[in-house]
């Protein structure tokens, strides 16, 4: 028995993001329904190297829920994750790398070793597709992007696997930034640069920067816009001004993890934003003990041939800070397809192959 | 820039025992002079597969202070490990895997990705030679083993750099593990079976068990018998009669662990055995702070060519839990090592390499 290395070419490859979205989905079921077992995040700070450390394991059982892929199945594993600011300018590296471990549950076999990186993005984008699907207007064609980094990419990926995405608007400060978006994507849809507000004004905005000041005013949006607020990864950060989030419906992926370090903790710690203000998390909407978006939804009615006409409306807001299930799923999907494929390098690490 | 895979033998091979123990002493100094970041052990308990994983982070700088290997580094990483006990029986698997991940604390870069299974043995057995430096008498030559399983071998591999180890008595029930053991050594050391008594009259003995109920009584050791109590992993696990250690001097690795799960856990939890009762860390002892053996120890006297005078006497015991940073610091090792002879795989995990 070898454990399967898989490169971030391999990820790419076999991260097939209709199905990364599909175990995406499985991992908010799991965990709304208490079939996942997830310890906080673990934090090593270093602020002498401007960095740190996170931790996140996680197992997830959804061999007793409905899946679009198959019968069922549980997975485990580790993500090893850093976020070291400096390094772009400093050492020619990434801010964020990870590295992903996938064990089976049954014996904790090491099955895969994973660039976590590549990893991070696929799953980060099929989380935005989730809440899209669930939250954004059924008929949406128009997606605005702010922020035109390395996320910016699966967050198109993902959101055209829930939407008939025709026209799509990115907006960067940086030109060459959105050059490259453009130059990636415009043989597929009608992408062209555009404001803040202009991007906004898309059936669904997805808000991938850094920030610690907010960019996207209450004014910058449209009157059904589903924001994906995927950027705050950090107590401090946030990139929607208060008003937005106060007119908006808010759904969040965990409240520990949003309140501490999602969109909502600079207003939440501010006491701006409380708990009353929170709609819900995106588990519970998946699940169906609380609607989403009316007429959206794979659980909606609609897609049970009915329509879902009790749900919310008007602007909407999904704070994804990135929950560790959902490495776990997406790496049980790049695992599966790798292995059947005969892709990646298998290697024996702990000396147990015959 | 490309990730170094060191497997099962490249880990054997790259291990110096000797650095090993500097690197887990050096680790017992930073954790006691705070210069080390250690989150609690966090477990995923799987109660369907009887099992569980740990993932352990750590980060550890021992830039300030002595190391005998060089003029001081700091190191990072996280092993992903389990317990999972019918592995053996049902999957032909060893019941404890580990992975380690050993990254470059100033970027974050994996640097390595190694077996952590025998990493844990090179590591677990570094820290009981620590151990026996500063709490068995100096003259020390011989050596009991309780539990002849895969932890033994580095028990003696690493107690025999620290003390001229000469007669070893091995004790199990089963005797393919007993001839084993003794096949292994019988060129280097003077090898026998023997009962848990005779192995407990030695000068310093170590118990390798799982067992549940204590096999070592208080008429098992000799008056002067340094005890490493390495079997605990677990609560409700002790190897060691209530009476030992009620008559022993008691110094534990790291009190969190060592009363959740150590050899001490079963008589803490029933108030036989309180912190009065406990004469220190491990760390206390390497550093300084507190005397260990009169007459033993790198930190004694005795090394810069004085005697200690005033110290501890009798029986002691060390309760071993393992700690990341053991982990951390054995993974330098092994990775430096490697590093510099040209062993092992590079991999460019995650699509950074030029």
């Amino acid at each position: 028995m070898q454990t399967l290395l898989l490169n971030a070419d391999d990820v790419d490859e076999n991260a097939r993001m209709d199905r990364v979205i599909d175990a995406v989905r499985g991992a908010f079921t799991a965990y709304e329904r208490g079939n996942a077992k997830m310890p906080a995040k673990s934090y090593i700070d270093l602020p002498e190297y401007n960095g740190d450390f996170r931790s996140m394991p996680a197992y997830l059982d959804v061999r007793t829920e409905d899946t679009a892929e198959d019968d069922g199945w549980d997975a485990a594993g580790i993500k090893w994750v850093n976020v070291h600011t400096d390094n772009p300018a400093d050492h020619d590296l990434p801010t964020v790398m990870g590295t992903m471990i996938y064990s089976d549950p049954e014996t904790a076999f090491p099955l895969a070793i994973l660039d976590g990186t590549t990893l991070t993005m696929k799953r980060t984008g099929a989380a935005a597709a989730v809440a899209t699907d669930e939250l954004a207007v059924p008929d949406a064609t128009s997606l605005g992007i702010v922020g035109a980094g390395v996320q910016s990419y699966t967050q198109l990926e993902a959101i055209a696997a829930v939407r008939d995405i025709e026209e799509v608007v990115v907006s960067d400060l940086d030109e060459e930034r959105v050059a490259d978006f453009i130059d990636a994507f415009d043989d597929r849809f009608d992408v062209r640069a555009g404001s803040v507000s202009e991007a906004g004004h898309c059936d669904v905005l997805s808000t991938v920067t850094p920030v610690e000041e907010p960019i996207v005013g209450p004014g910058d949006v449209g009157d059904h816009t589903h924001v994906n607020a995927m950027g705050a990864d950090a107590a401090g950060k946030h990139e929607l001004a208060d008003g937005l989030l106060s007119d908006a419906t808010i759904v969040i992926d965990d409240h520990e993890q949003c309140t501490h370090s999602g969109e909502i903790n600079v207003p939440y710690a501010a006491g701006n934003l409380t708990d009353d203000d929170i709609y819900g998390e995106i588990g519970e909407i998946v699940v169906g003990n609380r609607p989403g978006r009316a007429g959206a939804g794979s659980g909606s009615d609609a897609a049970a041939g009915g329509t879902r006409n009790a749900g919310v409306d008007g602007v909407t807001v999904f704070d994804s800070t990135g929950l560790a299930i959902q490495d776990v799923a997406a790496a049980r999907v790049v695992y599966e397809q790798a292995d059947a494929d005969g892709n990646g390098y298998p290697f024996d690490l702990l000396g147990l192959a015959e």
